[in-house]
């Protein structure tokens, strides 16, 4: 097990983490609409070790291997674990990179989900301005393809 | 410009950065190659100004725009600074992934430079054999494509 930094932590994240809110259709929701917030970090499936070294250090997440691209993944999709954990580490720990608007963009619906505004009309509304603006940044097409 | 971190730079380079020996056939040198170390950073070309302050934390090397792929570059490439300003800085603020295997074997290729045995028969040989265990992990791949 490796002992995370947490300055390394937020350095790693700038290179190879994301923030990610999707919407999806979903007609068990009243509004027909389903936000689903996640927080990833993408590596080379031989990393393991060190993932799973993220994940104890967030308290929160799951490791997952993705056999059809030969990655691994830490992914954080549970509101109140965002809310507790990742949004504070980042707070504390700054990104460097544009990154760090996808993670403006990222707390700001996090908090909303907090307070429960993804189930009214407007509340969903704002979250879909919030989605369009984020991951405009052309790292994610460097790390991702 | 963005005051740099080193442990938030550790972990940038462990997710964007990459060591690089090259040998090339050469018939200007005395054994037919030249040996050409590099430390590269890659990002996509919205990131200068953070690319610029890693250059001046630390002192060397150069910033330069790949207009083909829509990235930048921060790279070092001169024996010196690699072996003064580079070298020093991971042993000081180690990375964490696979990555830390290729700068040993990049540390013992800049060292044996900076003794001049890249220019014996003998220390070519080693360097290539220790170029061949290199940049093996698949990180590269993910950043790289």
């Amino acid at each position: 097990m490796v002992v995370i930094n947490p300055f390394w932590l937020s350095g790693f994240v700038d290179g190879r983490g994301s923030f990610y809110i999707g919407i999806d259709a979903d007609p068990v929701f009243e509004l027909g609409f389903q936000v689903l917030p996640e927080f990833r970090i993408i590596c080379c499936d031989e990393e393991p070790a060190l993932l799973y070294s993220i994940r104890t250090y967030f308290r929160h997440g799951v490791v997952f291997t993705n056999n059809a691209n030969c990655t691994i993944e830490y992914r954080v999709r549970e509101v109140g674990a965002l809310y507790s954990a990742v949004i504070p580490f980042f707070e504390r720990y700054p990104l460097y990179t544009r990154k760090k608007f996808d993670f403006y963009c990222f707390r700001d619906v996090i908090r909303m989900m907090e307070r429960k505004e993804h189930l009214t009309l407007e509340g969903l509304e704002q979250i879909k301005k919030i989605k369009s603006k984020m991951n405009k940044n052309k790292d994610e097409d460097i790390v991702r393809t």
